[in-house]
């Protein structure tokens, strides 16, 4: 799809047109709500010594009251609130309730005699940082919520009211939020008004912003740099939630040209939704799987209600994430059986913690040279044999409810197989021992994302039960390169011939050898490329349940054996495949 | 080869045994000379602000004084001082007049009224951390000379002269140094007792103290971490270079054993001399060609007198190290023609500047998140031109002194290999345009380091004259290792089979299109497992040319056919080769 913003005759330059990354797809065309900076103004001073108790108290005083709103919000979440919102506000409160955060900068006012808002924000600054450092751009952009957690208590601390959009109450159209981000407790403050899209200046695909405009299917562009320097509160605002294009103030004709596009969106999504209860099958009868990516155990229901066929990564990172302290045994237990038993007999395969060095539990930890090369994932997990045995009581627990899946992420080695299987065993002993019964035969697979083991697949497909290639990491260690570096981001590229051979030398051996195989990385929500995973012969995709329905259709149109051919000629000769040519 | 303290009977525990890095093979039985600590005492404090400009006067006098002393080595070398060691002489003292260090340190001494001392350590570790931070092992390594450079200037300063070991002079046998570091300049100084080893606490196998080992054919263990508080002088070492095994004080039975294989060593290595003229030849008749990788231009000699067929790997960062300048084309000129007219008709590869964004040219860089997967090597100089052009140019004028050949690192794309071909042109016109003649013809390959090259290495060997594999990094990436990092060290394994598997898919395309194929990796150099590359196909070795003979003796011993059979079958199956079965 060519950008929105080409379409325009080169003879009209007075419009801005700014452009940030799209996470939610859709139009919207409405006037700009801009909410003021959440950055507050914050006031260092030193206290006198005696006065240290009494800012340790204003501190966790203030503390307690975001803690006590944050509650509320949830206690109170209404009906139709997106379930994520929930989920989101707690993590919130459960930040202020870290020790890391409060502890530490008590701390600060203590030993340096900051006041409590230099405390947090010293503290805060800290806690960032570390988040920053973090491999896992889902865990990196986390980092956010502490930034949003702090400027609540600063709010508390210093009187201020979140600032509210300006707009005018007289409008009566869609409301297009611009901010610098927007926290779920934001969003629930700015409920009522009809929203039309959400852009932020900062943010990612992965971010909270994107997350809750995802679940509410609210159009949204992140990462647009400073775009509430450039628009002002009632500016009409054109968003193009595909392209991350956005339009300020168009003409006449633009807006025509858009609300046209706008019906027909609508009418497609119409026309999607009716897939809804459509099989995911070729028009040459093959059967294809289409599974949920999830990252919260609420979203589970999404899943269902978006039709997957079961859950083909459930993240168990979130368990870990904003918190000082190791989730245990029993909390991990209901955070995964809560989703098993919602997929009510569906599949659940559920990714072991993929974390590393880097996430630092105890806050000290140095950060490797090359941590995308480091101790991460499965290596961590061998290496910190404690943390890894809860987490395998946990899911094998809560296979006893359903079809649960072990996921195992960065497999490079049999040995690693062989570890992971011994582990296995011993939590399933511990269980044992204490008469808590489980499912004997719980399914392991391994995450193909590391070039050794799609290279040299055979033996371990042959010990594993089932495989899921993560096209993101796999993309990066066979071309070298760190898609979250700018100065490279370029190379990133999954149409290259070698991470397709990849991808097909492990699909042919693991039906070969009559194992499941998916893809749960981004190809396989991108429908774009849905026929040619198609011809590359794979039958298993999981991506994010908004994604489901733009692929079952391209999977509807597809002719799985015309596909094999022509992929298969191109791969051959590692060539590039022409998208253009599997079309229609 | 087991390690030698196994050896000993497990009643005898009173005998210290100690382990290093082996660099440098072969034993040494002698007395310890222990080097007095390097680190010298620094005094801090701030100077007056009148007298600002003494204080720089006596910082330059120093940096002068220390650049005499280094250049009053160099033009006085022996006649039997390995030739390496002028170079590293002459590093030496170019460190000394690079603004880098000088310039800022008096800026210390203006703005911050630090002492001379202060300002040089304070600004000596602004510059060793910019180089710990880097990609390249052998640039970190450099970190080392900053600081023995900065030693001898504080030297200078404080009127201290090298502490010399303090050994018996009475004793006549061997003596094994034992330092902190050993700089090349230390070395001279030590010059006219017997060495028989090298032990330092710090150091790494592309340390200086290894490479004037290895030239001195003087056995090495570097990295032993706190030998200096362990050994006193005059106590009896043996030294394994090998296993980087060292014993103190050892019983007469344990010195017994270890003379036995002193001299069993000694035969050995005398054999070995007897085939510097053999052919590389297997038992059935096929040819093989053994080349050196070197890092200095004055390496070449030594590569020639190894007998070496030519040049694999010529590293051009040794120009663009320890300076903030850049060398101009006439300069790198100098260099690659020097290399191309010592080989005299034989091949030099030349590789392109494989340096990353963390070598800070300006000393300000930010050092990328994952700087292996970021902006290095051929991205890096297609990302600046005017470095890239300069070094092209100096190569295509250089090429007419004899048969040189580009190799450009870090290929993934062939985008890549259509940009570099046109820099090249471009080059090529900027020469004809200055009327200055080179080969037209210059060879143009790639290094096989990064998985995607490999996996889809159809197209680049159609496109490329020659192709170089490049072991250890292939090794990183293929298996997702940073082989520098402690944690996963043990992870990084050469004899995956994915990592065969590109090996054999690389030669075997490269072989079909009639194009020359080499390893020049680390494991081009070991002897052990030589039979396995020559089973996978490979006919061109590149390594160190201390390497050279014991490779050509397995290489004369060696049938391929039988070889390849055993080989492709383990390939087949993804299994690991069982070197053991290769054998004999």
């Amino acid at each position: 799809m060519t950008a929105a913003a080409s379409a325009l005759p080169h003879t009209f330059s007075s419009m801005l047109c700014l452009r940030g990354q799209g996470v939610v797809k859709g139009y919207a065309i409405g006037r700009a709500a801009v909410m003021g900076a959440a950055a507050l103004e914050v006031v260092h001073y030193r206290i006198q010594p005696e006065a240290v108790e009494e800012e340790c108290a204003r501190l966790k005083a203030a503390l307690a009251q975001a803690r006590d709103e944050l509650q509320h919000m949830v206690a109170n979440l209404p009906d139709d609130a997106p379930r994520e919102m929930g989920a989101l506000l707690t993590v919130h409160s459960m930040l202020l309730d870290d020790r890391m955060l409060s502890e530490q900068a008590c701390n600060l006012i203590i030993e340096r005699h900051y006041n409590a808002e230099w405390a947090l924000t010293t503290q805060g600054q800290v806690l960032g940082e570390q988040f920053a450092a973090m491999e896992d751009e889902y865990l990196r952009e986390r980092g956010t919520d502490i930034r949003q957690v702090i400027e609540r208590v600063l709010r508390v601390l210093s009187g201020t009211p979140v600032a509210l959009p300006q707009f005018d109450s007289g409008y009566s159209g869609e409301l297009i939020v611009v901010a610098r981000d927007i926290s779920p407790a934001d969003m629930l403050r700015l409920r009522g008004a009809r929203f039309g899209a959400f852009l932020t200046d900062l943010g990612g695909p992965t971010s909270h912003t994107a997350i809750v405009a995802r679940s509410m299917n609210v159009p949204a562009v992140v990462g647009m740099g400073n775009i509430r320097t450039l628009v002002r509160d009632g500016d009409l605002l054109i968003v193009d939630g595909m392209s991350g294009a956005v339009l300020v103030n168009p003409p006449d004709f633009v807006l025509e040209e858009y609300r046209r596009r706008q019906a027909a969106y609508a009418d497609d999504r119409a026309e999607l939704g009716r897939l809804k209860y459509a099989e995911a099958v070729t028009l040459d009868g093959v059967q294809v799987k289409l599974e949920a990516n999830i990252e919260l155990p609420e979203e589970a229901e999404q899943a269902l209600a978006a039709g997957a066929d079961g859950i083909g990564l459930f993240r168990s990172e979130f368990l870990f994430m904003g918190r000082r302290d190791l989730p245990g045994e029993e909390e991990q237990y209901e955070a995964y059986a809560t989703v098993v038993k919602a997929m009510q007999g569906r599949p659940v395969t559920i990714r072991t913690l993929d974390i590393g060095a880097d996430k630092t539990l105890d806050g000290d930890a140095t950060v490797a040279t090359n941590p995308a090369l480091g101790l991460r994932a499965i290596r961590y997990c061998l290496a910190h044999p404690e943390i890894f045995q809860t987490q395998l009581r946990a899911l094998l627990r809560a296979s006893v409810h359903g079809k649960l899946r072990i996921l195992v992420p960065m497999i490079a080695h049999l040995h690693e197989v062989r570890a992971v299987r011994q582990a296995i065993a011993e939590a399933g002993q511990n269980l044992e021992s204490r008469d808590i019964s489980f499912d004997r035969n719980v399914e392991v697979g391994a995450m193909v994302e590391i070039p050794a083991i799609a290279i040299a697949i055979e033996p371990f497909v042959e010990q594993l039960d089932f495989l899921s290639i993560g096209t993101n990491d796999l993309i990066q260690y066979t071309l070298a390169i760190d898609r979250g570096d700018n100065d490279v981001a370029d190379l990133y590229d999954p149409m290259h011939p070698a991470v397709l051979r990849l991808i097909s030398h492990t699909i042919n051996a693991a039906q070969r050898y009559g194992k499941s195989v998916a893809v749960c990385g981004e190809m396989a929500g991108d429908a774009q490329v849905t026929r040619m995973l198609l011809g590359l012969g794979l039958r298993e995709f999981s991506m994010h349940p908004q994604q489901l329905l733009d692929v079952k259709k391209e999977v509807r149109q597809s002719h799985t054996n015309a596909l094999r051919v022509k992929v298969a000629s191109a791969l051959n000769r590692a060539e590039r495949i022409n998208l253009d040519e599997l079309a229609g």
